[in-house]
């Protein structure tokens, strides 16, 4: 049974403040032994990720096969569904479309007293792109993680998977090539993030290193941060329906499935002014758990961190909303988009009831990497701005320092900073 | 005396990459304080920052005391000398003017199939500034961090600035009540940190921290990141000056000496083509240290992590530049805007010989916030996109979801999630 909630009980704000601390996520401490792999591979190179490969993923390589050859690329996607294919394609086709809208512009401006301001964006050089193997490897996230820094323009996007046994999923490497992807080696864990940031004599090294990854992956992308940049450190997924009575049950309860399939941490809420909807749903999401496949998985995400909050009036759902901050917020209801319009805290909304979150995760053109566990309070999902890094420029001439100068002089002796304050004065006497 | 290397020296290559790796920053290994401290701070609270306060600031506060009065503020600012004021209000137009251009647009669209597109950008809720207390007390440092959150549209910024004994900047306090900060708590340290993720009675929480610190604070931050956002860890200070022999050999010293004098562990690096201007330069530095009041803390910078490189052709300094990807770059030569164009890694460009840095970290606009230890290459300074997020937004009709659905129900059962593919084929069926 999922947390059932009625905002006007007087109860509420403790159960509700209850939902919002759960912790979904077990920390596994595997910082140890991530600083010793990171440690050897920063040590030992192309050895250690042999030695690390042939012990986790019991696959045999050599410095000269850590890399996966354009002719196996090929041949894997030759193994793919043409229906898979065309779909890749039409996603891949999609998301750079939106993205490309992404694409900053540069400044530049002369103000009144004639100082030149304005900056410039520059891609970033290398990126790295973590790609998980096993039953965690989605295709769709290769394009979404790869697509918006080949727009922004980054020469040299590398990207790493695991192949534990050898497996590869040949529609990940499809994936890869449609992105334009330019090097992909056959190495995950630890031993793969410390590559892509230390370098190795086969592999050299990136600037930033995105994509998801089991704990291990997580732990050393924190430990290697400043060397190189990262990404966010993704939390299980979570989905946030808002619906009123114009909304159909079953609908809302596949979608809150298929968040809910995702993982047994995901979670999925129903905020609703509806109690006949709140039945509705709930009875709706029994009966379609039991044909999943995923019953387990979704069945006990929707146990254990699934909820239906009742409230009076929907407009009462917007400050729960911007509470829970949700990764997806579907709003299905009558005056969607005034809804949407109040809410502050959302990763990506989805209006109507025609725009299940699915749409989002492959075709609709957005990017589906979004922030998770409460994060989009403060940060947004991955984009091309995530590429690319600003450079500020000024320019002053004579004149325009000696309109500026004094007051630069007078903080400097103000912070005790008299080298600052004589950096100004020397040019000024000149003038 | 700083390093002198030669990139036409066989052994350069190797001396480079060294200057590369010099670790500038000792870090001490404070952490499992700042776990003791957040902890406390989360359990008990205003009672907690009282004792810690007490202890590290040997200042005795009670809850109600912890906040500073707008009276207090507006005495501080009677007691600021009017020059110093002057300059601070000059500062603050410039900088706002500067950032009100950085505010990003919100899209919305509709594609060719018909499907809605698009984003909405949002201010942050709640930003905490944390504020050094002591000799590192920078005013300019608050106008940089607290302008581009209101300009952003944040409703409640907070600083926290610790007072030890009691004693305040009061140009800090002035630079506050100018840059429109909503509440000061005269706290500091891990603890301040912790108050402002997780909040006592007295102080709210906030959705995001900025601002630099010593390595408590920095440890502090490190841990409640992801329950808030914070911004880069900031290392010591760096500029990179590339000139010819236009240059003025004193204006250039001075440069290196303003950036010396912040920290025994700044660092300053000069590259030309002009060996002249590189020995006039070291002679330079040595004639102006003699006179600088923080001349021990300068002369231990420039003694053991300056440097001057000559190279052969200036064109040869940008695939080094692009390598030191300084935070500070100074470009005094003939082709300044052409050298600039050229390079891809920089947190700021100052062009020609009359825009020492200074002018930038006070008074010229852009932000001094900029990305320190090489990590130019892959971040930004900040800016009024730090205290925003981007929420994307899709919406799909009955006729839009027909032309996507399919392609969006291979992908599903392709990577194997089957209630992600009935989401949609759900919908479908009732087109």
């Amino acid at each position: 049974m999922p947390l059932r909630l009625d905002a006007r009980d007087p109860a509420f704000e403790t159960a509700f403040a209850a939902l919002l601390a759960m912790k979904r996520e077990v920390s596994e401490d595997v910082d140890q032994a991530v600083r010793a792999i990171l440690a050897d591979v920063a040590e030992r190179g192309d050895a250690a990720l042999v030695d690390f490969t042939a012990r986790f993923d019991r696959l045999s390589l050599t410095p000269q096969t850590l890399r996966i050859a354009p002719g196996e690329i090929e041949a894997a996607q030759a193994r793919c569904e043409p229906r898979a294919l065309e779909a890749l394609a039409l996603a891949a086709e999609r998301i750079g479309a939106y993205h490309r809208r992404q694409k900053p512009e540069d400044l530049r401006f002369t103000d009144a007293l004639g100082v030149e301001l304005g900056w410039r964006w520059t891609a970033i050089e290398a990126v790295g792109l973590y790609v998980p193997g096993g039953t965690a490897a989605y295709p769709s996230s290769v394009l979404m993680n790869a697509i918006p820094a080949k727009v922004a323009g980054c020469p040299r996007v590398v990207m790493v998977v695991p192949a534990p046994d050898g497996v590869l999923n040949p529609l990940v490497l499809a994936a890869a090539r449609l992105a334009g992807i330019d090097e992909i080696y056959r190495i995950g864990g630890a031993q793969a993030v410390a590559a892509l940031a230390y370098g190795t004599h086969t592999i050299a090294p990136v600037a930033k290193i995105v994509g998801p990854g089991n704990a291990y992956v997580a732990a050393a992308k924190r430990r290697v941060f400043g060397r190189v940049g990262i990404d966010m450190i993704a939390g299980p997924s979570e989905v946030l329906v808002i619906a009123d009575d114009t909304a159909e049950p079953a609908w809302i309860a596949a979608d809150l499935l298929a968040q809910a399939e995702h993982d047994t941490a995901a979670q999925s809420i129903l905020i609703t002014d509806s109690p006949a909807l709140a039945e509705a749903v709930e009875r709706a999401v029994a009966d379609q758990l039991a044909s999943l496949p995923r019953r387990d998985i979704a069945g006990a995400s929707w146990r254990d961190f699934g909820a239906i909050v009742t409230v009076a009036a929907l407009a009462d759902a917007v400050p729960l909303a911007d509470r829970i901050a949700a990764e997806h917020l579907e709003i299905i209801a009558a005056d969607a988009e005034g809804l949407a319009g109040q809410i502050r805290n959302a990763g990506a909304i989805f209006l109507g009831g025609h725009t299940p979150e699915a749409i989002g995760d492959y075709v609709g053109g957005s990017n589906h990497v979004l922030p998770t566990a409460r994060s989009a309070r403060f940060s947004s999902g991955l984009g091309v701005l995530d590429f690319m890094k600003r450079t500020s420029i000024l320019r002053c001439g004579p004149a325009e320092l000696a309109s500026l100068g004094p007051a630069a002089i007078a903080l400097g002796e103000a912070e005790g900073l008299a080298a600052h304050a004589r950096s100004v004065a020397i040019r000024s006497n000149a003038v």
